[in-house]
């Protein structure tokens, strides 16, 4: 099964590809969609939309696997990323792949064994297990392949009982 | 020239047409674009960009007004609009209709003439100045009106000049 992971935003979105069977994952690509400061959000959230729905039709993803959004620190910035999360949500939406949407701890759980994990042990793991020669980078990218594992190893074990699935989720359009 | 008022959201979004010369603002539709509570949120944003595509296609706006996103409040809910605003900003850019943001401080001074205006003078001076025989309903829709007003006296006078418009703004595609 081929899962893109996504880590959300505005000015850097971070993206993974991997092709996950029962015992492994796989790596086909990963990388960034950057969009300049100067510009207004309007046109930037059409970048946005341009390029998610170009990597959609290059790697053609059965499944999306999404960073859910947490605001402890800075409102503002969560915001801006919130709206960008909204139009990489549509694109894949429209490109008929469905959605997962997993929280930062369950990522950590799920890639370095504990909820409690540090960033840089995350980004081991993500290397280890992709089979990589270094800590895939920049950080938004490590992030998006730590999420398409995640799912990966959910989709295709006993984790899959805990996510919130439902049936009908993909029935209504 | 047109305008089109958007009060954003995911639930409900107003909406508010309105053609605005020198001296006033005519009415021609108001309303909101709704999506159920019950489906994934990635669907409901495609829903909210299918409306709003068609929106624009019957109503050739040539300018859009869209409130700001401010969150004293709920975190949550206001996380969500933010996926809702983004898409309603992507459609516009798509659209090629240019957007100006606006605060809800500025669409009551431009409305009911003082910031601190409270909900229903604003509506009750949206009414009179669109010369309606009643109050606009849902709220929603009539906040997208007086927002499409604010616009119109802005875009039409000298509060032209305080809006934060970049010339180079639309020359980036």
């Amino acid at each position: 099964m081929r899962v893109l992971g996504i880590d959300p935003g505005v000015a850097t979105i971070g993206f993974g590809v991997v092709e996950a069977d029962r015992a492994n994952a796989r790596l086909i690509q990963y990388g960034v969609i950057t969009t300049p400061a100067g510009l207004p959000l309007s046109h930037r959230l059409w970048q946005i939309s341009q390029d998610m729905s170009q990597l959609l039709e290059q790697f053609q993803p059965e499944e999306a696997a999404v960073e859910e959004l947490f605001f402890s620190k800075n409102i503002t910035t969560g915001i801006a990323v919130a709206h960008g999360r909204g139009v990489l949500l549509l694109e894949l939406e429209r490109a008929g792949v469905p959605v997962f949407e997993y929280t930062p701890m369950q990522v950590k759980q799920a890639v370095a064994g504990y909820g409690g994990a540090d960033k840089r042990q995350v980004m081991l793991m993500t290397q280890r297990l992709l089979k990589m020669k270094a800590i895939p980078r920049p950080d938004d990218a490590a992030d998006a392949l730590a999420i398409a594992i995640c799912h990966s190893r959910s989709a295709t074990s006993l984790l899959n009982m805990e996510r919130k699935f439902d049936p009908k989720r993909y029935d209504t359009r």
